[in-house]
């Protein structure tokens, strides 16, 4: 069996927020890291966007391939991390929206994803900080553990 | 920067719990806070159901659009919070569920909806309860914070 | 009303992990609980994969139809909980998937799933485990509580 490389952490603040209508999705979960000295968590959001960016990981070119998309959609999960990058806060996050048919896209989120209405629940998790580095197999910032 | 309007909690319970076979999902999520006087909370779902009725908010017309499906699908995840409307217990929750061949929709979840077999994770949050309250820009029900 | 059956546990190690490139999801998280003895808890991953099972239970019939994809896809989401059955350690999950272009399917997740890179964040919970027992009404192996 391998071993899956991980790293232990304490719970801290347990955060209910209103991400701001007309913001920037990850921005303003970013923004609001750096204001409250949170360098590491997890976080889940429900809620809804006038317009999203999203991507994936093209495995084979090691690169995001994104897209936008202008149209009203229900974010019916977004979940996501904190960590730092280069030793400034980095939110990595993936969501899945449905349009009012109930037609549904997903993928990596980028900016810029303008909020609608946005409820986040974020979990503060206290210990050493996690660390992206370039990882040479895929491509990806993954976490140095 | 703008800041994120929020509110800090304390963990309290955490839960698994079984949701009820052939009863309706939200009202099951709700009467077990009531029962356990659980004002403040956040949960996840997995399971299946025997029928959904999901919605999708119309941000010009700023209601919501709603729709029933009588079909067996996965929930392949139901995220939602807990907090208070009117004083009394409010669930806030969306649904991805997926037909027999992997198939995707999802939304807003609404009565009814009725269990064939759910798991829940729902975490207590200790601390002053949010209260939601109509918000003027999105037509919605937000937490006043 | 009906009193949802549940559980009540503490919170224990919350643990970020990086799902090994080129090996299964499922066995990944099952063997990483065994190794640190986490018997009960909950986890939620975000990533990618090369190759996905999906299956979806088939209510009527009382099995699970699965079938396999040969794709990279994003992980948009993958719910999960750790829990016991016939004493061992049993992986429940379920994801929803995106391809290159946003199209997502989902359903419950089975091996082989080959990760191309996964962040998981797992919360072990403390108490009694929770073993899971056939259930007569669904033909699913449900919790015992």
């Amino acid at each position: 069996m391998d071993v899956m490389a991980h790293s232990t952490f304490e719970a801290g603040r347990c955060i209910l927020g209103k991400l701001p209508h007309g913001k920037d999705l990850l921005r303003a979960v970013e923004d609001f890291c750096v204001q409250n000295s949170i360098q590491t968590g997890v976080f889940s959001v429900i809620g809804s966007v006038k317009s999203v960016t999203l991507g994936s990981c093209d495995q084979n070119q090691q690169v995001y391939v994104t897209w936008k998309k202008e149209e009203q959609l229900e974010i019916v999960n977004c979940a996501g991390n904190v960590s730092l990058r280069d030793g400034k806060v980095a939110v990595h996050a993936h969501a899945m929206l449905a349009d009012i048919n109930g037609q549904t896209i997903g993928g990596h989120i980028f900016s810029e994803t303008i909020v609608f209405a946005g409820e986040i629940y974020l979990q503060e998790l206290l210990g050493k900080p996690l660390e992206r580095e370039y990882d040479h197999i895929t491509g990806l910032p993954l976490w140095k553990i």
